[in-house]
């Protein structure tokens, strides 16, 4: 391979954010040094010289986008759920799943008792799938392991992931998921030791890109957030936040007070609270999959985040239990479908506002000079058929720093 | 090749209809004779000789289900439908989408226009993707010619699919689908000219497997449907209905009263029509893609089918407007999620009584001796995730009539 290539007789959708739209670009051209998008834009804009010293590929007025980004995934856990998706088939409450030992202590339980070599080689399957659709990053949060010893193996496992696969892993530190059982309901007590011992001890391995919470009556209260935060910004970590998923506890100002990256699910978010984003400059990331699988009747406040100019992002929150979804592309059908996110801010979700979410927008996220080179090319007529399709592959090639794979 | 093949510790889910349920069985194999099943059940009832004779491929505990079967599909057609999303998304409201040439008739208008190696590569390219996840029998509706010659193009591009890949194809003729421009509004006419002209026309071509109809206040009435269905009774032909989608018109009492094959949508099918399709063996064709695409509020009376013990399918729906959808097993899952089928009724579903649907169960969609060996081997350690997750992919191994493919 050269370490310069042309993409040339590309139609574009840049997502460049000056250009409002898709960035669309007719008979576009990217040029590629050195793994990163040396030129990108019309083709009549090319420097001539630049392009003849380039290895040429055609093509063919495919569409090229900026690779696609799932900046929302659980994807190294042990064991898996379906058995919990049966039982409410059959009609069993909840609360009787719950006391059966499923919900999130389940996967615990299993990820404490699966090998490195069980957490990778799962993950991996998944992580597959998701490549397969165009995807050159994913986020990967811990907060199965819930312990030391687990949650820095899951960090490990997901790291991992971005060694044997061309693709770009963030890891999100979740401890701050739910209340192992040793902690004895004792909330206070662990969201200190998450605090001041898990997160610097896993910090120092250099394992921990944000640091996550889960904002919930069933999880934790914002003041018990609020003191993993702190130790976060102690540490000079960027965080993100569960928030309002299932009743308003002020998450999304919370999280925005604290200048999250992102805020994720706010189905239950207020008015305020999309205001708050705003002003912070916090992406709302939206997780359908996780809404239509859990048949939640509360969507996310979609027009107060147009009318405040929050970011929306969009995400697989691939996890065993409430969004086994590995199809970014379906995620952003249902962000479409459920949430009437039009395609345009589906797209820009799944990329742009994808790469702001983790803190990469000056790294990726978007088809312009300077950015890696991170590019998903498709066989398709209109970039909406990359949102309207459920379950189709139209994914032709996919560059990721350069590097087709 | 050998003509003999045992498939050997393996898991299997027959969908024998006496089991009642799954047809589990823990360490089973499947003896499989110049393409048909042998035997399919516990090891140890496997006869020493016959297994000895066979060429042995180890399962390795994986779980064996009947081959996939996706009984309703508008899988050949020109164009695609991605700006009626996008316009959607943009609240352009529905009348005004038609009136920009939207809807079916858009989808005509594209098949006319194209080529027959169009229909069939566009085809195949979705037909692909059913294949991948172990589907073995398609059925393709013809219905967006709405006149002889390409009614009869789409039929032969259905009919064609099954010679270029190892899969079963049905071809249903859907001439009374919607109403051409050319027939300026005179619906007894163009259903006496489906019924009287085009039905034996592409009956004496051998290119119709069943004849289908749109029983709707958008489409067809009654009468014009009885008129068509008469003529396929003439034929020897069996008859399905798109019945009582959106309204009910009595279109599940209509079908059984000829012994449909099938109803499908049934998302405002009455008690009675429950009853009458029960009395009939009638099959309910579920096709959830649809529904949450066009986000219907209306489910189909699953509680009334199962009192009545009329049969249940599950269906993609694939078409370009109102269920872009290639994917079998997320059609199961909207199944589950949305209209609360179990897994067992999901698995069934796009098993044994998709085959059903088809008039085929004789043939292939269970696990049992003297079928087609027609065979999906599975990643999963549970029958539950293949309807539970959304966007994987684990299939291990698909046959049809034996041949691995
Ligand atoms: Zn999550
Ligand atoms: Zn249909």
């Amino acid at each position: 391979m050269a370490s310069t290539t042309l993409y040339r007789r590309a139609r574009l959708a840049t997502l460049a954010e000056n250009d409002g739209g898709l960035g669309l670009v007719a008979d576009g051209a990217v040029l590629v040094r050195d793994g990163r998008i040396a030129f990108a834009g019309p083709a009549r804009d090319l420097p001539a010289e630049a392009a003849a010293a380039a290895e040429p590929v055609d093509c063919a007025g495919r569409l090229v986008t900026p690779g696609l980004i799932d900046c929302h995934t659980h994807l190294v856990h042990g064991g898996e759920r379906s058995n919990e998706f049966e039982m409410r088939l059959e009609g069993v409450a909840y609360e009787d799943i719950a006391r059966a030992g499923g919900g999130i202590l389940s996967s615990v339980k299993a990820t404490r008792a699966a090998t490195d070599e069980e957490l990778l080689r799962s993950a991996l399957t998944r992580l597959d799938r998701l490549i397969a659709e165009g995807v050159t990053t994913v986020e990967v949060k811990s907060g199965y392991g819930l312990d030391l010893a687990t949650e820095a193996r899951m960090l490990r496992a997901a790291r991992h992931l971005g060694k044997v696969r061309n693709v770009g892993i963030r890891t999100s530190f979740l401890g701050a998921h739910a209340l192992p059982p040793e902690a004895r309901g004792d909330k206070d007590a662990y969201s200190r030791l998450v605090a001041d011992a898990m997160l610097p001890a896993l910090a120092s391995e250099g394992l921990v890109d944000a640091v996550d919470g889960f904002c919930e009556g069933i999880a934790f209260s914002p003041g018990q957030i609020a003191r993993v935060f702190d130790a976060a910004r102690g540490l000079g970590l960027p965080v993100k936040l569960h928030a309002d998923q299932l009743s308003d506890l002020g998450g999304a100002a919370l999280a925005a007070g604290y200048g999250a990256l992102s805020a994720d699910h706010l189905e239950h978010c207020s008015d305020a609270g999309a205001a708050a984003l705003a002003r912070a400059g916090t992406v709302a990331v939206m997780l359908p999959g996780a809404c239509y699988f859990l048949r939640e009747t509360h969507r996310p406040p979609v027009e107060a985040f147009r009318r405040h100019g929050t970011r929306m992002a969009v995400a697989t929150d691939y996890n065993p239990g409430t969004s086994p979804m590995t199809s970014l592309l379906m995620a952003a059908n249902m962000a479409a479908t459920l949430f009437r996110l039009t395609v345009a801010e589906c797209l820009a979700g799944i990329t742009r506002e994808a790469a702001r979410a983790l803190g990469l927008l000056h790294e990726t996220g978007t088809l312009e000079a300077g950015k890696w080179a991170d590019l998903a090319v498709w066989d398709v007529e209109r970039p909406a058929e990359l949102v309207c399709r459920m379950g189709s592959a139209p994914l032709h090639r996919r560059i990721r720093h350069g590097i087709p794979a």
